[in-house]
């Protein structure tokens, strides 16, 4: 069972920033990795329809003998963690506690922005973590869709990346923010971009980095860290193949794929 | 037949655009609208699960006996067109073949712009039926993945679009461009825009407002015109609801778009 490989899923290649931080800080785990891009994205759909994609997506990584599963979207983390938790007895580790928690590691913040898809804005999921373990704390929450097309497209220091920063962010940093949560796993790729656009004092936290820091305690917890010395495999399957989301694995992951297969759920 | 209702499907809300135009120059026909909203987009995946997306709403409109059926989506019509012309025997109308005879109704007009989704600059389909019709024609194509996101924002005068229409459209307006196809259904609300973007010369040719009338005239000649006097009726089905997709739906039809049903694949 420990030296089964680890489940990932998400609803296209954004979660591989997640396998990249995962397979810095766990190098000896295997990995499949399951992209739903034929039905990509999540973040603009309805709850209903994410539980259901998402409860797909942990069926497919249960019938490839996973030992824990990482929902490595933040969209799917937010609207169907709790339900997939009492359909399926495998551990499912989502990105947002971890997220929350290293949110508020520093005890001097009291005032919280989040960018995230609108989906995972009005799940109210983040928002409400934060004033569970928080009282007092203000909280700025901004549903960004136009980042997720501006990362695919690499537009990274494009003036239209710029013009929208400025409409999702201008407000909070007038009101003042001492950290900004990036909520939603694609973001990892904007980091050099908001450290030149933000004021220096502003914090800036990743879902994607913080999660892998959470799974590695979580395994050592439930004792399913792999005893290889080996270093772990990878195998990427997504739900639909095009050269453009290949490049983008190579992207999100700094280095190469590998061999993506064809899943079918 | 003849009063039975038209099929139109899209991957999503876009191809209201095209139910409008045709609810104004045929105004007594029924329409039966499918938008595949739980897998939107199709612009940005690969031809083998664009076809076999479009063959899904394709059967599900022919389980609502419609007499015709309009693919009302510019990269369904690229990559499955003659596919599902060759499966089902109910007239199947698309969006570029009329889009493209008129962009040349024009007998100057000999350098073409193009721009559309990543998967229909790709299959090449509008650059192959325009060079097929007019010897020596300048075609300049180019993929512009985030004005749709950009248009669903409603950011129509926003920095972000200016600057992205900057990058796609200033190299072939610099060398030159007589009209500009727009090859994708949601491009019509940017019409304004554009008009105020481009030289005045550039003519503009849209391939929603060009397919309802090459449907009227298809319909006229496959004896299908409705025979009713009374205003038509309009059903609209979606595979996901949500509120951002009845919001699109009114902005997209620009009047109320009645009850909308969820639609089971």
């Amino acid at each position: 069972m420990q030296n089964s490989p680890l489940g990932f899923f998400d609803s296209g290649i954004g979660g591989l920033t997640v396998v990249r931080a995962a397979q810095t800080l766990l190098p000896h785990e295997d990995i499949v990795y399951l992209g739903d891009t034929a039905r990509v994205p999540y973040g603009s759909k309805s709850p209903e329809t994410i539980r259901q994609f998402a409860s797909e997506d942990v069926q497919w990584l249960l019938n490839h003998q996973v030992k824990a599963i990482v929902v490595a979207c933040n969209t799917a983390t937010a609207h169907a963690l709790p339900f997939l938790r009492e359909t399926f007895r495998t551990p499912i580790i989502g990105v947002i506690e971890s997220g929350v928690e290293a949110t508020l590691a520093d005890p001097e913040t009291d005032r919280v922005g989040i960018i995230a898809t609108r989906g995972t804005v009005r799940s109210h999921a983040y928002q409400h973590a934060l004033a569970q373990r928080r009282t007092g704390l203000i909280i700025h929450a901004q549903a960004a869709p136009l980042l997720v097309p501006l990362i695919e497209e690499d537009w990274l220091d494009h003036p239209a990346t710029q013009a929208a920063l400025h409409t999702y962010l201008d407000p909070m940093v007038d009101k003042g923010i001492d950290a900004l949560l990036l909520a939603c796993t694609h973001y990892p790729l904007l980091i050099p971009t908001l450290r030149k656009f933000l004021p220096p004092d502003i914090r800036l936290v990743d879902s994607a980095t913080t999660c892998a820091e959470h799974l590695k305690t979580r395994l050592a917890e439930l004792n399913l860290l792999n005893s290889s010395n080996e270093r772990g495999k990878l195998q990427i399957h997504l739900t639909d193949l095009s050269e453009q989301f290949e490049q983008l694995s190579r992207r999100f992951l700094s280095h190469s794929p590998g061999k993506i297969r064809r899943a079918v759920l």
